[in-house]
């Protein structure tokens, strides 16, 4: 699996195999996703900033699957809704590229 | 920007340029991927979710922004540990295949 | 244990006889506080708005423990910040009644 | 308003006059409730541990806004459900006194 074309298509596969897709509205798809994404901060929760950035092996291999749900779940919801993901990041890119000018918010937090 | 590399090589840029590698954490970076998911939760959630299946216009571009914005800090903490997301789901998938066979969870919600 | 102010006491004595005072920061409480509310969020993702009124009596009582879980959290945070949730409460719907008047906004969805 | 049952109250009475209980389905409180905490979380994301616990006097105002939302949402819940948070709290804490006994736990992150 090569391409996020690719990804959407077998996720498309594997609802209809399953007669999944009546349960696969993007309200419910939002909610699969933030539970997700909890499960992914669960990780981090009473980790130091440092420790989060040398993790065990075992807990990163944990950690990439959680990231993995995420990324699953939002690629559903955007073939679900006609989104295209890169484009869209690439849009936002440039609207926060404006809104944030590197030389205006230099080592201040991100506020986005 | 065609592909999820392209991307994180963006990303890379963006957070140097405005010295906010301090800030990216993976432990930071998971919180912020939570606030925009349930920036993007917000939008469902007085919806039915027959009304979440036929959004407006206005509000589908709002929940495009949100969506990239998951996209964003999910592809920039798989750069910063060595994550590769398309892989990562790859495996996931094969992995849900055979902990949810078509036949015997047809129909039933998906428990992931 | 009849009230909030006995709540805290315990939530204190609990975390000291621990030594977990040292993890309970306000940042990772509310990390922990957010993945706890994301498992009372997992019990309804599948469900219909209907069927999330008439839950099981087994479901009931595990999203009691998760709702039991987020009240923990938030009044262990907020005894460490020093705020009277009750008090807080009050003050924030009165300002949602002036936000909010219901001869304006009766039957529209809650916008808060 | 001193007791969770006056907030309970008054929170029924708000949601009858603007008639939003047609909204107030379980499901998607658990959704407006951890929309609440993300905003919790998001003041807290790119704060130290130990800025977290020194909040500038606006920011805990504001925080304790977000607090007070997650509280109003959870009460309302527990009031559609039939809960009483405080004793769900009381027994949950008796639960995990016996899952994390002072003795063997102290000091190792709590795993709740």
């Amino acid at each position: 699996m090569k391409t996020l074309d690719e990804l959407r298509q077998r996720l498309r596969q594997f609802a209809r195999e399953r007669d999944w897709e009546q349960f696969h509205s993007p309200k419910n798809l939002s909610m699969a996703l933030i539970v997700e994404a909890a499960e992914l901060v669960e990780h981090f929760q009473w980790l130091t900033q440092e420790q989060s950035k040398k993790l065990p092996e075992k807990t990163l291999r944990e950690v990439e699957q959680e990231m993995a749900d995420v990324f699953i779940y939002l690629n559903r919801m955007a073939d679900l809704l006609g989104i295209d993901l890169l484009d869209a990041a690439r849009r936002k890119m440039e609207h926060n590229a404006k809104k944030y000018p590197a030389h205006e918010v230099r080592g201040k937090a991100d506020k986005r």
